[in-house]
């Protein structure tokens, strides 16, 4: 079973490379985290759009459906949408039985890229073993596609790429790993049992802290608190 | 000094971010290490090309100044060039005092990305404490540009960019390093003294073994036998 790990959005292959593989998503600071936490707070789906234009637009368009408006540019709310890109605005008094509409720079694209896999999951740190645990039970090669930062490597999002293979490790399961892959499965056992350890060494952990935002780093940085395996398909996260 | 480490040659940033800075550009395998040899062995000058049919046309145009024709496409020699990727390759004998015409899948390219920066540095294991010294005495913040293999992040290039940091560091150094930067240079230090290690385990490595070339690796392999500083100008690489 080969499992490739990229670094960044814009090292993901295009989608005929990864036709017939399972495909992972991971933005952990904060896109995939609150992606996750919505859904097991109760969000009906959570529609990835590139653009916070594309998200008024299809709020205006389908006043109904009472889509919540989410994400951030710079890290911080977009002027106009209800919440942030904050795990812990995403509660289930303000999300249960709702839609999300949801754009953030970076995670945003990563589940996009990696739309052209048979199945993308989307993952963190706190669903990441049972995401190791459905990929060893479909079997299909896996193309982990971290979002990284602005198109450069980041700690936490390969951190979290070696915490799905150290799970996904082990007697019976023959990993072939590219070198991204490698390195990331060594970061994580490096830091195992010190998951905060790695967000707050990370450049973008510390962009985070100066913004006062240590409450989502400590929260991004739990390891498996869910089993929800949230699933990208036609256009939509799911549970 | 901020230090930026970037894993492939699509993650290196455009020429207007590494005005000012200085460049180190890296292809263990064996790009770099290669350039290094044939100039410590008396070549005059590294002409890198993109492509074989610019360095016919160079050679065909220039022929009072007897190019040597090197370099590789998928690892083998170039029908019509002289010599292929091999440092080994490039004896006093063959290269002393002639000029060379090179061109390498991702060496290449890597080295011209890198050509935005005031100075290019090019840099393998085996002269990487001599470039981590000029980089401090230089004292321009740096961007280590690792070519990768085929966009994708490389085990023998990120563990040359680690060793260049970790000679980089030390108690009047005040480096600040990147997520890629940070996680190169725990590379380096995981395999401390055993640098043959490193290409062994790395995927190009592997490959290089299958076509027999275990002797290339154990030369790559080699840490700090040269303080030769090839720099790029102008469109060449010059002792």
């Amino acid at each position: 079973m080969r499992v490739d790990v990229y670094p960044t959005v814009i090292n993901i292959p295009p989608a005929e490379e990864l036709a017939g593989k399972a495909a992972v998503a991971i933005d952990v600071l904060r896109a995939t985290s609150t992606i996750i936490t919505a859904l097991g707070n109760g969000a009906d789906t959570v529609v990835p759009v590139l653009q916070p234009e594309e998200a008024f637009a299809v709020a205006a368009d389908n006043p109904e459906r009472q889509f919540v408006l989410g994400g951030e540019r710079k890290s911080l709310l977009i002027p106009g949408f209800h919440y942030g890109n904050s795990p812990l605005e995403y509660t289930e008094s303000r999300v249960g039985g709702r839609p999300v509409l949801f754009t953030t720079t970076n995670g945003t694209r990563a589940i996009r890229r990696a739309a052209g896999a048979d199945e993308v999951y989307i993952a963190a740190f706190l669903n990441a073993p049972a995401v190791a645990k459905a990929l060893l039970a479909l079997g299909k090669d896996v193309a982990i596609c971290c979002a990284g930062t602005h198109d450069q490597f980041s700690l936490e999002d390969t951190g979290c790429a070696g915490a799905i293979l150290h799970y996904m490790s082990g007697p019976d399961s023959h990993l072939e790993l590219n070198d991204m892959g490698y390195v990331a499965r060594e970061l994580f056992r490096t830091y195992e049992g010190r998951v905060a350890d790695i967000l707050h060494t990370s450049e973008h952990g510390q962009s985070l802290l100066k913004l006062g935002l240590q409450e989502d780093l400590l929260f991004c940085a739990q390891l498996g608190t869910t089993t929800l395996l949230p699933r990208f398909v036609e256009g939509q996260v799911l549970r």
